[in-house]
């Protein structure tokens, strides 16, 4: 067992006592604030993490000695001050040295009615978190006590009854044991097993303390007016400034927050009764106090206040509890008024939180024809046709239909259809169930436990308990938000960028370090990419153009072609479609690097898989059915993520990298007659080997020259290399010969590093995640010792290579934090993320540039 | 345009003089040596590479001076002296100088026929060679001469008349302008693209030069005994003492080996007249010159001679071409007479060549009912059951047997499927066709070009011209020796592993400095890995284990089991089985380490594929198809090789590992009862984080302990990783902590490295290495960029982390020479290889250990 032979006492909280967070808590800490401000907070002392872990253990306080601080009539609360308030910690006990001589002596100074409300606080609290009764016998309401209350001297009689009936003894009189209690109650709770579980969820290291502060009860109990409340200054929904907050006459505590409280407002309202009115002076004081918080403790701050007598006393003050989008209008306010600077503002948000401001919504004031509700798993809304299948969500991909999917459950192998989709809903499920879990973390809208829907999913039908019903590719919006589907597509409302957004965003670029640009392949992606205003695409994949009606069977026919001629000729076609999409591209990013990534995916994926797909084709194609399903077999492949795709496709059949750089060309001088020149990027995807690399760009770099000349106009372009197999990482320095950039593609990499298919991770990664053989899922966060290593290794000897060589990171890791981090360590020019993340990724990035400044 | 102001001349070979092999070529120096040995060779110049490199670009050669070396009167040949004897070149050219007069004074000396002879010879090489005139119009034969011959001399004058046609000119009189054309021909043919190709296809540099040996002509025909022949005195096949070779009166050159000839034995035989007979003396002298010869120049020798009217003359002398058996006979021979050291016998022998002695051969004694003959194309024998399909081939290996693929003609996805047959048959194809490059790379016997069956593949029928016809599974045998496919299993002779091979092995295991073990699954496996001396065992697959017939069908009942519980009966029923086969395994290895890889592949490939094979499980299991169907469907995966195998599965049922153990160690138990103590190492697959091996090995050392509890029997084991992810050799320092040692698993760490699935790449793999875009395929031999890079990686970093870490290499690399020289220089303790590698990695490995001795 521990000695504690050497125990620091408590702390008197004065202007300038030695009151640290770390040693006594926030709360503590927040008070000295408080007490320095001149406020008028009632007297504390604040006991340290050491002492209540000492007492945790068993040592015992010097509790005569603190109630002798007080005063032997004082009544006293004890509260809890760990490091972060965040953290958690015991309950408030209140009322502490009431007792029977007490309750008597208030009797005839403030009447029984306050005395019996003051005395059964105390004995319910006691009884229940201190004495660990049950708290069903303990749990008579505490009205508003008035002046003749039968139910409340019942009620305290029936307390003290049953706590006797319960431990066999009296209800402690005495004070200072009371106290010791208490705190050796509230101590133990914070070494408990499960509350150290809780606030390890929070991010609290495993050593977390303590700390306790007691402090003299301001009565909001008595015969004058008396009460409590709450008030702050900004709506912490939205961070306007507005006063909100309630006070209760005759209450203690946060009564006045509880649901059936009768409180009243605080500043005037036509609705009722305020505390301006009836007590303006004390009123004028709060909101004097509040202006005061706000500019010495940097924040906006809710107070706890107690009026006693008529006397305003300050109990405490903490941060506004706030969303995202109240945060950064906080946050830019505190800055333009010079209280913090635009650094603080930045490092204040939290860089993940600004996903949630960036969805649409279903509009509240649209109407809404509800068809199902349930759980609003995962927030925002979406519209699309409805799926029944992950493999209808991806084939509704790949022709770039929005598509929800609607199941009775979900499963790991639903994950590639969710990712797919636009938005989810299931029959099943609560907010922990796959579906809600797996929603949130995609950022898709979800929906589950819709409950009286019935779904068919052989015969794709969605049944209403109405009797109407719905099949595939009928559209209906989901409201992540509410929880509710809608028929139909709904009204949205644009995110809610508004102008501290973009003020927190335009000082982030001020301090940023390293570059953002989004992976963008569609116009909307484009339009997207530019109104979080990053700075060009990293990372447009090209096979989705393939993908529409149209061009599929074109590009079949291609699959189909013997000879390199007919490739060549399939491939004319498809030319000028390709060519139309680079140039709207380029138009929408207005001279803005914008990197292509050449065709990477396997043939097979372009062909049909069901019978009567390949009889349509044997049609179309005027083939034998027979050389139809034989080619497709052919092309099959064991473990196609390692297969016939990439460059090595551009190299058995360099007929469709060569009709791609001829439409990047063209469209590039085309786009380049109207704005600014673009000079695109072309990236080669899967590369290996060196002469892959150099293969290729013989052959872009001569198609290039047939442009200039068929065209007359000069350009420039810029070739380069997506590192996505550890050889290629291993091996940059050669490959960096032929490549003016090389872009990290960390999804595929970590695949080919760990061995592990993403796609079918799932079916274990959670397992391995829960048993911390993986610490992280490394999909989502980059694994920094075995990938990352892959990608310092790559970057180094690329730049030894090639001085000034560009070096980035595109996949779906670009939007991290961490991953950030990593790459500017690393030197990076840029990060690419999918477009909704730029915004984080801005922030993420100044924050990283501000705590951690390069060297000049 | 070069210079050539500053030739070398030529030189006379005499004992003293300057020559070089590599600047005057082999043969040249070859000559100087038989010079040195005073045997009796013709007055000789050589042309040094420069000078005939000056040649070929048009430096006109001093032939007058070389003609006056030999004098006016002599008749020279031409020779080519490429550096190796085995890169080629152009061919002789024989009796320079003849010309009218010459052919009139020998009409004179040597009578008419031998004149028309020397000179018609002389006339078609000429023509054909350097004027480069049709062969057609010079085909006349050169019949032997004799007195008269209205025939020969018919053919002179036409030969003359043809040439004077053709060229419009005379057929050249002068001897100086003769030599020049020959020697500029020459020298040019060895300049031209053809030759290039065809030289460095065998090994021979860019830059190789060409010498030049001009010698005075021994006359095989003329007036006294005279003729010309070849003698060597060990047997080409089997490497054993025996004089070869033949004699022909009244010839040149190497006529006496012609088809046709009429040629005589060299020592006295029973078939007919000899050379020892007719002249005894110079028999004797050629048998102490090819003593002599073998002695000092310390090889087995081919000599070349003429005997010029009674006079033996030494024209030349080149090494015995020789198969791999006899290479092995000769270079023992040579050793233990102490002609060469040992080092020199073991570096005399190519390592791959061994493969070839080892493979089983069709006893050509026994009956043959030979059902198709064809192109044999890859050597060997192999007896098995007809399979028409890669997978039918698949499923076979599979089940254990042995199976023959027979196809019209194979195709890249047929690879798969080629390696689970011992021996493949197509109808279609040549030397070079698909099916015949491939088996000859896997070892596999086969035959091409198989005209005359006829295969149904979809009836699965194969049909004899006879009527006779084959169904799926009847037993066949290949003779890929002779190309003869035979009904039933043939009588099959064990590889000839002779006395010579054992002890060239032998010394070679006195100079190797690195272990080498086999990869062996089945105690057929281990029983070949014991006869080729493997130092153990260093992976054995486990999972075959499960495939045969009473075994799977528990497999699949521990499949569908849904809780711990009902997977552990079920495994319980797999315990005594597995055991069963490691005590076999440990009884035949004798106490050599076996290193056994638990569990590895998904499960998906122990269930059924078809709809009948799922009702037929749904039966056996009590399940309705809906369930099995769905779970077989759940267990697919999109990369089965990037997926849920290997320790993955370990950790998510770890009840299979657990089982695995347990029979290890009983096994090793039982088998130390009876022999020498068995310490088993057990290998952890397909590991990508540290937490994975130690999860694992918790789990197996209470398995240990268990073990050692139940039977009262102290034992020790090994626990390692295998290597496999690139990840793993990154981290091998974490790893190390908790492995004894690691194994690179070199075919899995390439494909990860590359992302190249080494099933789906031989669609292009052909493509790549032909337009070098990778140098040789990955998969054949180690990539030392970019995988050896991981290998150094990973061994170095194991190293620092766990002093004297046992480090090896498993998978198909194993036995190349390349990568033994790899893991030799990254100080790995052992390679482990097929057992039929085992002999080429043994000698490989003591090559290099000679060459590159370790320091101490």
């Amino acid at each position: 067992m521990q000695k504690h032979t050497d125990i620091a006492t408590y702390t008197e909280i004065t202007p300038t006592a030695p009151i640290y967070v770390g040693q006594h808590g926030g709360r503590a800490k927040c008070l000295q604030r408080l007490v320095r401000l001149d406020m008028p907070v009632p007297r504390t002392i604040a006991l340290p993490f050491d002492k209540v872990q000492a007492i945790a253990a068993g040592y015992p306080p010097n509790t005569a000695a603190m109630i002798a601080e007080f005063g032997e009539d004082a009544l006293i609360s004890v509260r809890p001050s760990s490091e972060d308030p965040d953290w958690g910690g015991p309950r408030a006990i209140l009322n502490i040295g009431m007792n029977d001589a007490r309750h008597a002596a208030l009797c005839e100074t403030e009447g029984p009615a306050t005395a019996n409300a003051l005395y059964l606080r105390f004995i319910q609290a006691y009884a229940v978190h201190v004495a660990r009764l049950d708290p069903d016998m303990f749990d008579a309401p505490i009205l508003t006590p008035c002046a003749d209350d039968p139910d409340l001297s019942k009620a305290l009689a029936t307390a003290l009854r049953a706590y006797e009936d319960e431990t066999d003894e009296q209800f402690p009189q005495d004070p200072a044991r009371q106290l010791g209690e208490v705190l050796r109650s509230m101590a133990r709770a914070w070494a408990g097993t499960t509350a150290r579980l809780l606030r390890q969820a929070k991010g609290a290291p495993e050593d977390a303390g303590l700390g306790l502060v007691v402090q003299q009860m301001a009565m909001g109990i008595g015969s004058g007016e008396s009460g409590s409340g709450v008030i702050q200054f900004v709506n912490g929904t939205t961070g306007e400034p507005q006063i909100t907050g309630r006070y209760k006459s005759q209450s203690q505590g946060r009564d006045a927050l509880g649901a059936k409280s009768e409180a009243i407002f605080l500043n005037k309202d036509p609705r009722g009764t305020s505390l301006a009115e009836i007590l303006p002076e004390q009123f004028e004081a709060l909101v004097r106090f509040g202006k005061l918080g706000r500019e010495r403790l940097r924040d906006e701050m809710q107070i706890e206040f107690t009026i006693e007598n008529g006397e305003l006393v300050i109990l405490d003050a903490v941060r506004v509890s706030r969303t995202s989008a109240a945060a950064v209008a906080i946050a830019v306010s505190l800055a333009e008024d010079g209280i913090i600077s635009r650094e603080e503002a930045v490092l204040r948000i939290d860089p993940r939180a600004l996903t949630e401001m960036l969805h649409p919504q279903v509009d509240p004031e649209a109407e809404r024809d509800i068809i199902a509700s349930g759980i609003g798993a995962s927030p925002g809304g979406a519209t699309g046709k409805i799926v029944f299948s992950a493999t209808a969500a991806q084939a509704s991909l790949a022709q770039g239909d929005d598509c929800i999917l609607v199941r009775r459950e979900t499963a790991p192998e639903d994950i590639r259809g969710m990712h797919a989709s636009v938005a989810v809903m299931t029959e099943k499920g609560g907010m922990t169930s796959h579906a809600a879990v797996i929603a949130r973390g995609l950022g898709v809208p979800c929906i589950v436990g819709a409950h009286g829907i019935s779904i068919n999913h052989r015969d794709k039908i969605l049944k209403l308990p109405d009797g109407r019903f719905f099949t595939e590719g009928d559209i209906i919006t989901i409201d992540g938000t509410t929880g509710e589907a809608l028929a139909g597509a709904a009204k949205m409302l644009d995110a809610s960028l508004d102008g501290a957004f973009t003020t927190l965003l335009e000082w982030a670029d001020e301090f940023r370090d390293i570059g953002v640009r989004a992976n963008a392949d569609t116009p909307t992606d484009a339009l997207t990419a530019r109104r979080f205003e990053a700075q060009g695409i990293g990372l447009c994949r090209t096979e989705h153009m393939f993908f529409e009606d149209d061009r599929l069977t074109v590009m079949r026919e291609m699959i189909f072609a013997k000879q390199p001629e007919d490739r060549r000729a399939s491939l004319d076609q498809l030319l000028p479609m390709q060519r139309a999409d680079f140039i709207e591209l380029f138009k929408i990013m207005q001279g803005q690097p914008v990197c292509i990534r050449l065709f990477d995916p396997p043939l097979h994926e372009f062909l049909p898989s069901t019978r009567e797909g390949m009889r349509e084709l044997a049609e179309s194609l005027d083939l034998p059915l027979s050389d139809v399903t034989r080619r497709i077999a052919n092309l099959k492949e064991f473990n196609p993520m390692l297969g016939l795709r990439g460059v090595r496709l551009g190299i058995t059949l360099p007929e469709i990298y060569d009709m791609q750089a001829q439409a990047i060309f063209e469209a590039a001088v085309e786009a380049s007659k109207h704005g600014d020149p673009v000079v695109p990027e072309i990236m080669i995807p899967l590369v290996s080997a060196q002469r892959e690399a150099e293969l290729v760009k013989t052959r872009i770099d001569a198609v290039a020259s047939a442009v200039r000349f068929a065209t007359g106009v000069e350009f420039t372009f810029r070739l380069g290399v997506m590192v996505e197999t550890p050889r290629a990482a291993l091996r940059a320095g050669d490959i960096a010969q032929n490549a003016a950039f090389l872009s990290f593609g960390t999804n595929d990499l970590t695949q080919m590093t760990y061995g592990l298919s993403r796609d079918d991770a799932g079916r274990f990664m959670s397992d391995y995640v829960q048993q911390g053989v993986f610490s992280e899922d490394p999909f989502h966060v980059l694994d920094t010792d075995g990938v990352g290593e892959l990608l310092m290794i790559g970057a180094d000897r690329a730049r030894d290579a090639r001085e000034g060589i560009m070096l980035s990171l595109c996949g779906e890791h670009g939007g991290n934090p961490e991953s950030i981090s990593f790459c500017r360590k690393a030197g990076f020019d840029y990060v690419s993320c999918s477009p909704y993340r730029v915004p984080v990724a801005r922030l993420a990035s100044a924050q990283l540039a501000i705590a951690d400044p390069k060297p000049e």
